[in-house]
């Protein structure tokens, strides 16, 4: 081992390192606000160091670390700040090219949440990183999320330990297509509405933001609220994978919404069927959603992704996109059915398992080969 | 072994003998009209023969036979009478429940094609057949003919031997649910076109006779072009498994019909993408053709299953399913895509393999048991 | 289809046709000794039979058909002249390779038992067939004979339809290796001893004649008593898989011989252990049969594989292979387990199915392809 | 969240506690010597803190953590004091059952290595642990190790991240059959001399000290040379997977050895075959450990498995077995070979990935099954 030098991130060309995720205006210390999202880098040397920031408060920082695309490290961060060895006594000339990325999903309601990289030590020399051609958005809810990807049947807690982008079909979907990715998700939110009909909770309405989903005036320092520049990144593919929720609403209480005081409820009539006024509701929002993300990504291949936790909604859903495609004569939006997550392959607390998100990962990527040509 | 007496099917007690598909007039002899069409019986005995005729031109006839459950024989008939030992030297008292069925397709361009069950030879006797608390109908094309669940990879004749019932995702679906099944396809046939713009080619046009496929004099004489007494056999569900063929179309020269003289081709727009006209033929043959089941199954299931050979059509299939919905205000149709078929699930000629029924099977059987309650 | 024109066995080229298993002195009709035997052709034409002739009291003929590597058919062939199409209604100039085969083993208690290949009708022209560079020699048992491969796992019945050459470790091993093979096989029999404690019911008694096991005067007068010309097919490896009867014998009854009228009976200690006497016979008999085997195929690796239906004796097998090696100074010999049998994995009576002969299949291949640099 | 309090190791009662692995003379703190080895406890209260103390040099302490038997969290521990948060936000009442387990094998080039336990925080009770009816003892080399179970195909650093105990086939066989377990292992050791003919690299010499591959006067100071006392722990089964290394050392340069200043080589025939006198210094080490093994555990199954690496040793293991039991009258010892490592399940430099283990998972825990009667 030789000496350790400290490099600050705004030190590094930017062609020697990747950021994993949505960037906002801040790179020195660079805020990670999602799953998935992180650094990449490739050194030489024989160690390689991170040093981070983070806090919280009930939800409490995961992250994990891959070396050479192999899955190495998982660990809880609690507040502070920590400087944590990736990798060391590795021989010294060979390129290392390590990630290290967060696993819990922006904490919407937790606003002290909060993970910032701030520079690496290492004994190496940073090198290139190549280049991502391909370029992939996930945009969803709790599956997005890893939600219940680590985790034995029966545990039941909602705790961040359950969630992750390491056993997630996201980023299992990007790497075996050699893609980029970013990840936009929050549990129990949906297109339209969260599953517990709070009205507030739709994806669509933070998407333009950096991360709309975290809060506070921490998160806002950061850039968080700040416009996202769609220009930044532009991906071939955007999957949404929305209407799990949007799904569960109707079977759940009336939600009385604290910003308006009003009642939100999504009906079932009296066959038991879905009330067909609140099921247009659903239809609007695909309608309005694939609206705006069209209008930020003129060039993407839009692909509505669903079925992991049932594919009650196939109709609604379709529906929307129909109506989309009609009203907007755009072509180049897709609808796509995921294998379901079944008693073999159920994480915890019922949500897909490391099994189901490879079933999903298989699909998908075929899917995509033959819809962008990827035929490597 | 005892000696063996001969029983003409008529002579077996109904509650003693099962046909599997659909049934027309005639019983003695009994047509078998489709692939997965033929008899169950239960018998003792140390032996079992089955008496019956075939008749073909240039599609010879292929059946299979299941003993206890279990694929057990797979052979070329040919024109004349046969008088096959589906077992021999059993157990005399041991009870065996066997299936004979047809592995082909109905020949919708061969009339001369036929299979007669005339009796069988035993001696043992009759037992009851359980009863199928469960009924599943399946209309589909080639991938539910089976086309290509028999051969190698590489090969691309398009002759019976490479079809099957018994490596067929409806037939398993059924089997893993203990559920009696009819199938009624034809390869190269869609909802509203044939794979080569043929647009006599659609299912909704035969569904109604007893086998609306089966042409020619001798079928007719044999009940073919009755029309079919659906309330014989009302099933839980209906799977419709079309889109393929119309797909492809799109894609394939144009169709000099020879019955109007009149050609009919798919359009393609110049900027690759189907022409919306053309489409909404598509929309409008799913919306009749939903309407037509439901008539004659009022209180099925109707799922709509696609995507075994490419899911291009997902859109403008829900386009038809929602307009249908919309229209009759029928709440008990939905849309489920079954997965794709790929290089390592392959049949022959580019169907799928029995790799790719086992996936379907997989995803279907999942399906059904959530949409139907069928728990065990 | 042309005229079809019938060929005798005789009349067709040497380079033309290929014999799948062991072969006697006579050749017109070809007589087919033993489940994976029979005839592999390549010929261009739209059509091919196959004539043959059966024989048998209790036990029937079964056979099956491969067209350019995929199971195709498999029928019950009743006592009589049979002529069979193979295939019809086929491309007329493109080349087909056809193995047309026994599914039975070769009978030991019924010496009616017989299949005779006589001549192909056809209306191509034979092809050559594309010579094999490998060669492996299975002996065996029932897990060689395909015994329980076919049938319900209920099924007890000891009858010809529940084997096969078609879902068995040993043709899809050299399948998979594309190799030739032979299979030497009897279900119930064991090195030393059979699975009753009969003395008479061990391979290495037959292994010299062409087929020892096939008994009575046709059998005869076919050859198959006769010496077997160990040069005429040089293994690149002989695959002895037997044990699991030696093994079961411990648990049975004492066996009268009836052709000495002594007792038999491999025997347990009072403490349940194998008696160390009767061990040594089995050690013994290893030794003598290596020696045998070695003594005909001076070249080949010679592999003990055991395991498919437990492990029990692979410390006795074990001692008898390394006795011999100490002995013969012969260090082409080894020992490889291949995968149990699970619930997950039984076919009929408790013996392998077809998966669990794919899993031995797996191991044996990578097993092959390393001791033999067959790196393809 | 509660008030957290501190509690010793020594202040929890015994049946509140389950060490995992062989435990010394010294419980506070805690000494954890082997991979796999740590402890096990089952808590209430919303959160739970566990305090270590590690050191090292270059190869450095990882650790895991396992909650409700799924694998939640690993990472690396550099030298000194650790206060962890095994998990936090739980449900208060819902007692908890985690294990904190070492990763990295027992480092016998590396006397610094250090992981001691201390104690625990937490704002709950603890429980019971449940009792283990079963018990098996590991003992092995680099697979047992889990050497290359985690890292990219090409990795070829010999570090500490790449072992492990979370995905390796021992504790999965354990947790499998609900058994406790010990791991005694060491990277390129054998039964009678390591990978680079060091005759000192054989796990005998080490078996009969509570840890005799921790060297330095530390280890020595926590018991780690002392007498293990076997009867503090009797397993049912010893599993011995050793052979692989004794392999290797046959193809690698001969050995000085500084002890004595010897040249140590295990040695090839000019035809390519291995020195029969060497050869027999294993069969002689075999002999020797299971004498060694069965004195200590007089009434254990002792299997000695072998494969995962290549199974060129069969013979000379089965060799040494054999005059064992024959020397011995010890029929409780037998062999069973594991499924070898292929193309698709190799992990990091050609070592076992998680794939292979759990495939040798599949089949121990199946013979295990039968062995020992292990049927629920």
């Amino acid at each position: 081992m030789g000496e350790l030098r400290y490099v600050e991130l705004k030190d590094i060309a930017n062609e020697n390192i990747h950021v994993l995720g949505r960037m906002g205006k801040q790179r020195q210390p660079l805020p990670v606000f999602f799953n998935g999202a992180g650094v990449e880098v490739v050194v030489t040397g024989s160690e390689l160091w991170i040093d981070v920031e983070t806090d919280s408060d009930v939800n409490e920082m995961w992250i994990a670390v891959e070396i050479n695309g192999a899955f190495m490290a998982r660990q809880m961060l609690l507040p502070g700040e920590h400087s944590l060895c990736l990798f060391r006594s590795m021989e010294q000339t060979t390129p290392k090219r390590v990630r290290f990325y967060r696993e819990l999903q922006a904490m919407n309601d937790d606003p002290k949440v909060k993970l910032l990289i701030k520079g690496f030590k290492l004994d190496g020399e940073f090198q290139k990183v190549p280049q991502y051609s391909r370029k992939i958005e996930f945009i969803g809810d709790s599956i997005t999320s890893g939600e219940g990807s680590y985790g034995a049947f029966d545990d039941v807690d909602w705790i961040p330990m359950y969630m992750s982008a390491s056993a997630n079909y996201g980023p299992m979907t990007a790497k075996a297509l050699g893609a980029d990715y970013h990840l936009i998700s929050q549990g129990g939110w949906g297109v339209f509405v969260g599953w517990d009909n709070d009205v507030r909770h739709n994806l669509p309405s933070v998407y333009e933001k950096v991360c709309g989903l975290a809060n506070g005036e921490m998160n806002k320092a950061l850039g968080a609220a700040d416009e996202y520049d769609f220009s930044s990144w532009q991906p071939d593919a955007v999957i949404v994978n929305l209407g799990t929720n949007d799904d569960t609403s109707f079977n759940q209480p009336e939600f009385v919404n604290p910003d308006d005081g009003r009642v939100y409820k999504m009906r079932v009539n009296d066959d038991g069927t879905r009330s067909r006024d609140d099921e247009l509701k659903i239809v609007d929002a695909v309608v309005n959603f694939l609206t705006m993300i069209r209008k930020h990504n003129p060039k993407a291949e839009i692909i509505w992704c669903y079925g992991m936790l049932g594919s009650n909604l196939n109709l609604v859903l379709t529906e929307g996109i129909n109506k989309y495609k009609e009203k907007a004569g755009d072509e180049k939006v897709s609808f796509f059915q995921l294998p379901n997550t079944t008693m073999d392959t159920f994480g915890s607390h019922m949500h897909p398992g490391p099994k189901s998100h490879q079933n999903a990962t298989k699909e998908l990527v075929d899917y995509l080969r033959n819809k962008l040509g990827w035929v490597d």
